[in-house]
């Protein structure tokens, strides 16, 4: 293993389930549920490819898929210290040959020769709306990172109508209560939802978050909801399913 | 009980959670699980109030609704026969006071005197599209219950918006492969959608059910996908939850 400077509250986390390992710091960004769902959840080119990870924060998404797909994977993230643990984290796993970083601001991607170049976007992105009721006392890189300050929902599925080839996908982790938001900026840009999965704390409890996967240029036809994916036990616990997301079999 | 004369093929079923008692007739019409649900899943108003029943058929949602409310249930069926069969049902469970029967094509509601008047519109409409594709071998009276020939999504939600008082609700239940065209329906019909469950066949399935409540004039923030509602265990058994809805506690 390649020796990497860890920052002042740094640490190495692993998703149990792969060899991954991701440098984290909780006073700027940690990846959580989503980010490990979503690197999970679209089917990927299995061999070649290009793949684009968009508000990859620390990269998590992005080193989680690599598992699953030897297509290159350029990640994109606005803020630098998130960039640089991102680009730290990828060589500390030794994946540079397949993932790269762009530090900048996602609408900008085009202009990185990849118009209607890419087959599969990832994108964790911002849940909250900005209006004045938001509570906007967090730190500047969670604010960024949770709020759509410096990007959207519109600009998200234009870059996606922009890079993707024709039938290319964009998948997605989001909360319900963006549904109607995130369908009617998809239809905007013509980008058709083929699957969606609804993730519920428990059996008993609302969707507190949902994925979702469109094709650009598809047919409106052919909608599948997917089987529920249910985190906790009533007691508490992993369900089966995340266990074995988490820790594997 | 009163004496209801039964035509050839018709029988008497009850759904044990209820004391309702429904007349049916496999070659003509039966009521299945999507109408139990649908006549569950709103709120309804407690002690006054008017409810419509859309596509009524022999009269299920209405008549387990009723179970569950003091309110005035009209209920809408176009096709002869079906409405008869409604009718009867209400005499047989003595709610001539509470249901009634309009047989008549759902577009002709707004000229009972409706217009802008009902507090809740219950709908479980004809599910599949008609195209060249259709397999249209049924018998007439299914044909008209399960494709969308007499009436479509359009008119369903154009007639809410024109009989529902402002704030008043359409709750339906339909398939999550007409799911996007249910949402731009709606969105057309100013209704936006409140509540939404997804009914899956198994824990390991897909979705091939939702149940959908949308408020007239409503704004379209604020939607709630509520727990998932699986109907068989693995090993093809009603789960809890559908048993208590079908033999009761």
């Amino acid at each position: 293993m390649q020796k990497i400077e860890l920052l002042d509250g740094e640490r190495i986390d692993q998703l149990f389930s792969t060899d991954v390992q991701i440098i984290q710091n909780r006073e700027v960004f940690s990846y959580s549920i989503d980010s490990v769902l979503l690197s999970r959840f679209p089917k990927m080119p299995a061999q070649k490819g290009l793949i684009v990870d968009l508000c990859s924060g620390n990269g998590a998404v992005g080193l989680f898929a690599s598992t699953r797909t030897k297509a290159s994977i350029i990640q994109v993230e606005l803020q630098e210290r998130l960039a640089d643990m991102n680009r730290r984290s990828i060589a500390l796993n030794g994946l540079e040959e397949q993932l790269s970083v762009i530090n900048d601001d996602l609408a900008n991607l085009p202009q990185y020769d990849l118009r209607s170049k890419v087959d599969l976007m990832l994108c964790n992105p911002p849940y909250f709306k900005v209006d004045k009721d938001s509570n906007l006392n967090e730190s500047e890189h969670y604010l960024l990172a949770r709020h759509e300050i410096a990007t959207n929902l519109d600009s998200i599925c234009q870059v996606a109508q922009q890079v993707l080839k024709s039938n290319g996908r964009l998948a997605m982790v989001h909360r319900p209560d963006r549904f109607l938001d995130i369908l009617d900026r998809l239809k905007t840009y013509k980008l058709a939802p083929k699957r969606i999965q609804f993730v519920y704390p428990k059996a008993s409890k609302e969707a507190n978050m949902l994925l979702i996967e469109a094709i650009k240029d598809g047919s409106m036809d052919g909608l599948h909801i997917l089987p529920p994916l249910v985190v906790h036990e009533e007691n508490g616990n992993y369900t089966p399913a995340i266990r074995e997301i988490y820790y594997g079999k």
